[in-house]
């Protein structure tokens, strides 16, 4: 009996299954001190626990999308090890803070299936959802990827493609519990610019870049536990280079964004994303926004901006597709969220 | 006075004498979090205080090969500055897990010597001991490297090789007190295979490879304050290579056998070890096992596996030495240890 | 409205102001881990909570060194994004020491301004304090910096050159509260050398050398918020590298200067400093001090040294400028400071 994991194959999803995803995970300062190691993150509420209490937070809590690291790096084993391409994202919600200590797991339900025409693979849609050790739910979201098929004779699937939405709706966003802020000290943030400074349709240069070396984005991807061999195998490509994991990429461009859009602290949904063309080392990474919404919210002092963030590794900032309508060879990532901001 | 540590020399070493090493370390999720990041250390007890504290611990203890690093570290300036050759291993225990808040010490008693016929050096042998704040001992093995006289004409010391055991035997493993498998979770854990399903001479290819860079293995070597010059100065060698620290592959190789042996959760023994080969930045490390032994455990539910673990640079898996005995070119760590599993 | 940080021009700054500068941190054993694996750092008291007990303090405090990163780090984009040079310290104090948990902001109060003879630039002067999340000083220390001017049409203002200390007297030095050496443990520290066996004029060669990686140097900067672009950016020079932030080779150069000065723990004052040329991935940094006064205190069995400490990237030992008064090409630091050491 072959004891090593070969990952799931097309094949091996059924609809309406729940996927326990293994290798539980305790966060602590460690995880905050390696993530402001890794990425230029300035954001102040994930940096101090005192800017955090002064905000209504019983502390700092760890950064979000390091967060949703720790949750997606658990499904890689089960999900995308034979993943094709990782295709989108939806529906994603932070629910709860993590705080450190807190020991997090996920899991993932099976929510829709499509084999592709060629019969050779298929588009698997999973919500994951990420617990903490009271066993709430801190996020969850919608992945969906191609995956490869292992029997190519298995008859496909009846095709289930999910209803997803476009975007979170502003009534939909969940607040973190206490959050207030009205007494927000914006000298201390880093910026001035506040809820009724942004106007929808705005883009803003985030200016700096920063080049990416292999141990790295490597060190990042083990601490998440994503064990995807082209993030860390030489050997898997000719020329040696090593496919940056599209999170590394998520994390600097949000840490840069923090130029701009210093006081967007809290990112609270995720509406959808593409990983627009493949990231390595040597790569310089820059990132632009543009603001595409924006709601008050029934928290003290509290707004939210729907925000795409774009990370490039090159070119001009706030160009995106070219005129046949494909995302430009420079542009990394499309990335749409929104976030939380003083009023 | 000369104020800067020149190493001991052969001639330094007397039988019988115990010798502080210098600097103890307090250890906590900031080591925990670095070990993730450095390593792709999956195995779930030593990540999760929460399946931890399932497995009746208190707390998730730090990774057992980290503490080893600790302990080790620690001994480097006292033992191996003038080394010529880690010789070898035996006699290994992880007494008490580390606990993170932890401080942990090293004394290390001489219990054999013996000159080289060339009169230019000699074998040294030690039993290592790392203390925690408590002064109770974490960890003890031996250890046992060849090391350069300084002075050709100091008559060599009577020879003492002590006589060390060829494996630490099942009855004398020690049990982290409190530890039960019988409820544990394998979903959690990651992998179905239990103690019964291993069978001695049983062989298993961990497939995952991981190229290994120089900011890295400085990093982690740097983690364990050893000091050793070849690690970190480029200088030290012609083709501006550092050789990397042995103990940087045997976590390299703990960590890529999760991918089936992700159940082996506790390495309680060290029966020997030897470093085949020099490893280098731009390798890429993969790993292999062998079942050499299995025996039940007196504490609930926990068996125990003796393993090969051999640490390659490529080459197909499950070779080890040519015809002529000697380790085959590729082969960087051949490790024989004990680890705990569920019955 | 551009909404990104232009940093400040030299016409910017008026005499007397204090400028908050933004992003708060709460350190952790996450940074102390860190600084541990990104620098050869060994000395006990920053190492090890047990020998901090001993030495009367209640834990090991954040090292030194890292906790004056922190507090320089927020100063950058405020003083330094549009400097021409970093000119040089003064009067540097650590007050208080800073503690796992604590939460660092800054502050920096304009002292002395004067505008270059070409009218293109001018030097500034603050004095930069570090508080803690009780508002007490932990650090604070003058910096004077060459920054350019955006408008060059504005009048110069009136130049005024803060009257500097040439270096901290004595009995300026504030040791931490309840420090206490008369129980110093050598044998744990790693050197038997205390104060006596120090005389001033006395040289030490540090021996060991770290070569650098750009992965390290960058983990390191962005860990201490530094935003300067030159550190991260491979496009911003021709050849692709990026400058080493001077902190980097302060920290490495002080982390060697462990091998001859072990003893001394607890780095009191900073008399002066000169980044004396720049340092680049692949450069090999060592080390060398010179004894420059010595002074007893009232805290008990507790000496001071005050030590010039110079990195270098090669070259031979205890050569520091030539003929021309210059500094050589190969000196990368010169650094003057008090540091504590057992009786």
């Amino acid at each position: 009996m072959a004891k090593t994991n070969p990952g799931r194959f097309f094949e091996d999803y059924t609809l309406g299954e729940v996927i326990v995803h293994a290798v539980p995970r305790t966060v602590s300062g460690g995880e905050r001190a390696l993530y402001h190691a890794l990425y230029p993150a300035r954001h102040a509420l994930a940096s101090s626990d005192a800017f955090a209490q002064s905000c209504g937070l019983p502390a700092s809590p760890l950064d979000d999308i390091a967060a949703f690291h720790v949750v997606f790096g658990k499904t890689v084993p089960d999900i995308s090890l034979n993943a094709l391409a990782n295709l989108g994202y939806a529906e994603g919600h932070w629910l709860r803070p993590v705080w450190p200590g807190d020991t997090l797991r996920s899991e993932s339900e099976v929510i829709g299936l499509k084999q592709n025409s060629n019969g050779k693979s298929g588009v698997v849609w999973v919500r994951t959802r990420g617990f903490n050790q009271h066993d709430d739910v801190v996020i969850e979201y919608v992945r969906w990827a191609m995956v490869r098929k292992r029997d190519l004779e298995r008859p496909a699937p009846e095709p289930v493609i999910p209803d997803l939405q476009e975007a979170v709706t502003p009534d939909q966003l969940v607040i973190p519990e206490g959050l207030d802020f009205s007494g927000y000290d914006f000298a201390l943030a880093g910026e001035p610019h506040r809820f009724g400074d942004y106007e929808i349709g705005e883009t803003i240069d985030h200016v700096d870049g920063v080049t990416v070396e292999e141990a790295e984005h490597m060190l990042a991807t083990r601490l998440w536990q994503n064990t995807a061999k082209v993030h860390f195998d030489a050997t898997q490509r000719e020329d040696g280079r090593r496919l940056i994991y599209g999170g590394h990429v998520i994390s600097m461009a949000r840490a840069l964004s923090f130029n701009g859009l210093a006081n967007a602290q809290v990112v609270v949904a995720l509406n959808g994303g593409a990983h627009a063309n493949p990231c390595f080392a040597g790569d310089t990474i820059r990132a632009w926004s543009e603001v595409l919404d924006k709601a008050e919210t029934a928290a003290p002092g509290v707004g939210a901006l729907r925000l795409r963030l774009v990370a490039t590794k090159g070119g001009a900032p706030f160009r995106l597709r070219g005129e046949n309508g494909k995302y430009l060879p420079e542009v990394l990532l499309d990335l749409d969220y929104w976030a939380l901001i003083p009023l």
